[in-house]
């Protein structure tokens, strides 16, 4: 990349092509002040912001000492500079470091040059658009929404009734990063609230609330190569556990006795299991949600008895045991009790302890900015579950940290809310390496932000409801492991069938076996009974339902030496699992648009059925020779219509792939 | 008032204490630029801002040439004047009037100095909240919304399915003009949209999307003489025609033998009938929505036959007939095809007839910037109307301006569209003058700005809901007739039993027999059958209902000599005939809160029933002597709570009132 001075200004250019314009007409950053008001209800957050001042930085003095470029920006040629930048560069990339920043200032706009016909893909997960031009995206981690959709009498009676809708743009996992269809990627390194506006046809306007370090800019000759600049920056996931291959988490509550009867039911229907994935370990309690859980991070022998002598059993089974755990403690606990004694949890601006809100039950948050505090946080899980024999856990929530709470290192909790995910996931992270254990145990998360890439080790896509809405459904999952994945987040899974049963939503058996069917082409597949169990149809309930789901954890299996190369390659390079077509075809203007189908690697093309009752389905494929999985037919591309009965999911593998035995094996698979 | 410098500012003081403050630190002013975009769907408006720019004017300098002050604003001492005022001053009156203003401006806010404990009212007429303190109020004249309150099953059916649920502010009758409890008046002089912003505790922040013309705050010693300065500044309605009084004007649809029918029926009961209204009197077409009518203004043979002399039978009988028109013309119908020829509709910018969606039908715009447009409508109106007949209407609508249409004067129609309802009004008003009927004609309407206080002979309340809610329904009428009234336009009515059927709403006869106490307590009581007259509980469904409105109109004749009186009272001095209970209680602390009683004139106190189901209510009194109408207990002040079955709303009467005699015979009506 490189500066050229114009008239009153200067433009930086990559490949030819401006990224940054700035004159005293058009300039490029407006600053001002700002008061905002943020109020937080059980992980949903109403923010508003009383912008009092923005004002246009139009002037600004270049000077290069030495090739050391430094951008002085001030309102006007006779006033102070209110902003100072100096430039790093190399032919592909451009850093912006902040030199000098006005105290006056607490709101940052940058307006980086767009393309009328670009794209914008990327910050952070996001479920409802992959492809973010026209629209805004404020990043600040939170609850995802029930219903996320204003015209749902879901999301309608979710605001309602909990202020809980949520909008197209809420996600766990937002991070101030975008990835353009000209093949550079923009990273703001900041935690300070965001929000990145790409509606104008001739520039993205990025807007932070703070003045950020650094700005980064770089770009490649292509997707591939971009993605492992990406994850070169802010770190790749490592691969995953053997054993995981060896099928299907199971999601089960109840203790022992109903996991032991569970797994036996399961594989005399010839389901393959990887692991049991008990939430519930640790106890649960009842609330008007649904069902909790205790928050008290330790085995609970009442719930499950004899479980350290079975979670060894099931092991030389071949069946993992995975638990639960979040950065929070329940008042009720004993871990509370010790960590308010030894002053580990953040505390309220009075000094007392905080105490937030999850539904019918207070919880501490467990202070991570206090080394002390997160020292002993990796200790309750190398010793209550890595030591017992727990070999992986949902690692939960992450985002509600609240913006008015005290905590050790003296920084804002505005500042450092969007932080916490990753803070979490750094804990989880040192905590089996201290163990010795990576790659050994995996755990995954829903909440992110930068940094997530090295320290979660799986994603999942969140709270989906039950529903086959495209904001909160079975599709809502696919623009999310691909947004993720043009970040870095390469390895992405979701709860088969969805979690979120709320305000009349009941999960039915095909929405079970069609969220079945696409968990198959992903690295992970595991199932989630719900938050109403009650209310969701589970994979046992019926006979048909366990030949389905053996179906397709035989699937899985079967496809596990390809759908390992994809997590290797994914560990060494950063390349996702799960990839928008574009990423292998970037000369099909079209697929660019496509959010509904992925690449499962370079060779298999994936178009889950996501609407209820078909048999049929459209496909798009790029140009190339595919085979469809079921019938064998070969298309060259285009639009296509195929036969989709439940069962045979809409899949199709390139023809000339040298994996194409293994696909074959895969197509005779009853 | 007078204009006091400090240290590096100014204060503007009336009766010693600040109205405007302004130093470099808290500057008075700010300027900036916005691009707006505004999208109209039938009458619903979708308002969004983008503010490029926002900045403070910290610089001032007041000149004195011979007690001639202008103030002129900088961004600093050094850059150049970018707004100046004149000031022109009495001791009660503080004027600033626009000498210039810099190109480069289209957004202007101003801090009003406001008390933590100051309250503000009117605005234009105000249907959700009377105290205006807390929120912001965008005024701009539009669908008031169908619910209006994003919680109710009913906003958001109409928001999903017509982007028409509305909000607390939206009203079709907006007005940049505020009454501070501190009993002085602001007022912006302006057309454009604006946005009074009462939620910070030190100031009020009043934000134009224009440079305005004038910014005028007068004050008065108390809330009766500061009416009385507002309506000498906007004008007074006439009092109200003879025939008015004697009883109700009944909304009847479907033709002359339907009217004839209905007044007899109605007259056997002994309801008192001053009019029948019938909408349809041009012909009716049917939608979805429901009845709408033919939008070409004059009289239908057909739907209407012999009306030409049944008109003046029923006018012998003491019966007056009215009519229906607003400012648009149905595509079909020959006054378009005439506007159309003569050019008197406005234009598309292709300079094509602009046709506006009115719901299944299209209308074009009558160009009242052009007078000879006007004048050709005023001659519809007299000839059509008044001379035919009618000796009354509803003048409907007035809020649908298209932001993109193309008028005559060639200003912005984005400027025009407020000015709208006033303008609109105007035509109403020189026609009645012209016709020499002005007092023996009266024409309401539910659109207004800034002047309709004079054009307008009667508002009505719009088109509630046909419920019990606060933000739509019966209760939401009061608020709206005390803000108004607080503007200026002291005369108010509603549709009793409210108008709009839509999304499983239907009109019960509690809540027509609820509505119709209150009409009988306002200067005019009308019916309306209601958008879907078949999903609305009529009058004439039951005897009982129909013997209930005959006791009601009874009362609203017997206190005829009262209601004149009041009537008198708002065309010589303003004062409202429906008052807040400050205006005659300024030191009752808890009466500024209240806004769901008023009172009728200084002698009556009127506590409406707006809940289903009750027997009892409870009311506020001020301090003073209280005689219950219907038991004739006394009460001296306070919460009490009284009988209140159907046919006895809860209304209270001044024991030392000079009509104590009047009200006595009222309460011996059965």
């Amino acid at each position: 990349m490189h500066v050229k001075s114009t008239i009153d200004g200067f433009e930086v250019l990559w490949n030819d092509q401006p990224i940054l314009k700035h004159s005293s007409a058009t300039p490029l950053i407006y600053v001002g002040y700002g008061e905002e008001t943020i109020d937080m209800y059980r992980g949903n957050f109403d923010i508003r912001d009383y912008v009092i001042e923005r004002t246009p930085l139009r002037y600004v003095e270049v000077e290069d000492n030495d090739g050391q470029i430094t951008l002085s920006f001030k309102k006007s040629k006779e006033e102070e500079t209110l902003l100072k930048f100096s430039l790093s560069m190399t032919d592909n990339e451009l850093k912006l470091t902040t030199d000098f920043a006005s105290d006056s200032i607490n709101r940052f706009w940058l307006r980086v040059h767009a393309d009328q016909n670009e794209k914008v893909y990327g910050c952070g997960e996001q479920l409802s658009h992959f492809n973010m031009r026209g629209k805004n995206f404020p990043l600040w981690t939170s609850e995802p929404g029930v219903g996320r959709n204003k015209n749902t009498y879901v999301t309608w009676q979710a605001d309602v009734k909990d202020k809980a809708g949520g909008d197209y743009y809420h996600t766990n996992f937002p991070q101030p990063t975008y990835v353009s269809s000209e093949k550079y990627y923009c990273h703001i390194e900041t935690t300070a609230y965001a929000d990145f506006d790409f509606r104008n046809p001739t520039f993205h306007e990025l807007h932070v609330w703070d003045v950020p370090a650094e700005i980064i800019f770089e770009g490649a000759p292509t997707f591939l190569e971009l993605v492992e600049k990406i994850t070169a920056r802010f770190g790749r996931q490592p691969e995953l556990p053997e054993w995981t291959y060896n099928g299907i988490w199971l999601g089960i509550q109840g203790g022992t006795e109903v996991v032991e009867k569970k797994i036996d039911k399961a594989i005399e229907s010839g389901v393959k299991i990887g692991g049991v994935w008990c939430q519930d370990w640790q106890g649960k309690r009842i609330t008007s949600f649904g069902k909790r859980l205790m928050w008290n991070w330790r085995w609970n022998p009442e719930e499950y008895p004899n479980l350290d002598t079975k979670i060894h059993e099931w092991k030389e089974k071949g069946i993992r045991f995975l638990g639960y755990i979040n950065p929070y403690v329940a008042v009720e606990g004993d871990l509370f009790q010790h960590a308010n004694e030894k002053g580990y949890l953040a505390k309220t601006v009075e000094g007392d302890t905080y105490l937030v809100d999850f539904g019918e039950f207070y919880c501490g948050v467990v202070d991570f900015t206090n080394p002390v505090a997160a020292g002993w946080y990796r200790s309750v899980i190398k010793e209550n579950m890595i030591d017992f024999g727990i070999d992986g856990w949902m690692a939960d929530f992450g985002e509600y940290l609240p913006t008015d709470v005290v905590l050790h290192n003296g920084v804002d909790a505005k500042i450092m809310h969007n932080a916490w995910p990753t803070m979490w996931a750094k804990v989880n992270y040192e905590a089996v390496e201290e163990a010795g254990k990576l790659g050994e145990v995996v755990y995954f998360m829903r909440a992110g932000y930068t940094g997530i890439q090295k320290y979660c080790t799986l994603l999942w896509g969140g709270d989906q409801s039950v529903d086959w809405t495209l904001d909160d459904g079975l599709a809502s999952v696919i623009p999310a492991a691909l947004s993720s994945g043009m970040v870095g987040c390469g390895l992405h899974h979701s709860d088969i069938g969805g979690y979120t049963s709320l305000h009349g939503n009941k999960r039915s058996k095909e929405l079970l076996m069609r969220w079945a069917e696409m968990g198959a082409f992903t690295p992970v597949m595991r199932t989630h009974e719900g938050n109403r169990p009650y209310d969701c149809f589970q994979y046992d309930d019926d006979q048909e339902s366990l030949d389905h789901l053996a179906k397709m954890t035989n699937i899985y299996v079967t496809l596990a030496p390809y759908t390992k190369s994809l997590v290797k390659e994914n560990a060494e390079k950063g390349i996702p699992v799960q990839r928008p077509l574009f990423m292998h075809y970037e000369q099909d203007e079209a697929s660019y648009h496509i959010q509904y189908e992925y690449l499962y690697g370079q060779d298999v093309l994936v178009a889950p059925v996501h609407q209820e009752g078909q048999t049929e389905w459209e496909v798009y494929l790029p140009e190339d020779v595919w085979v469809h999985l079921w019938s064998g037919e070969v298309y060259t591309g285009g639009t296509v219509s195929v036969d989709a009965p439940l069962g045979c999911p809409p899949v199709f593998y390139r023809k000339s792939s040298e994996w194409k035995s293994l696909f074959e094996q895969v197509s005779t698979i009853k």
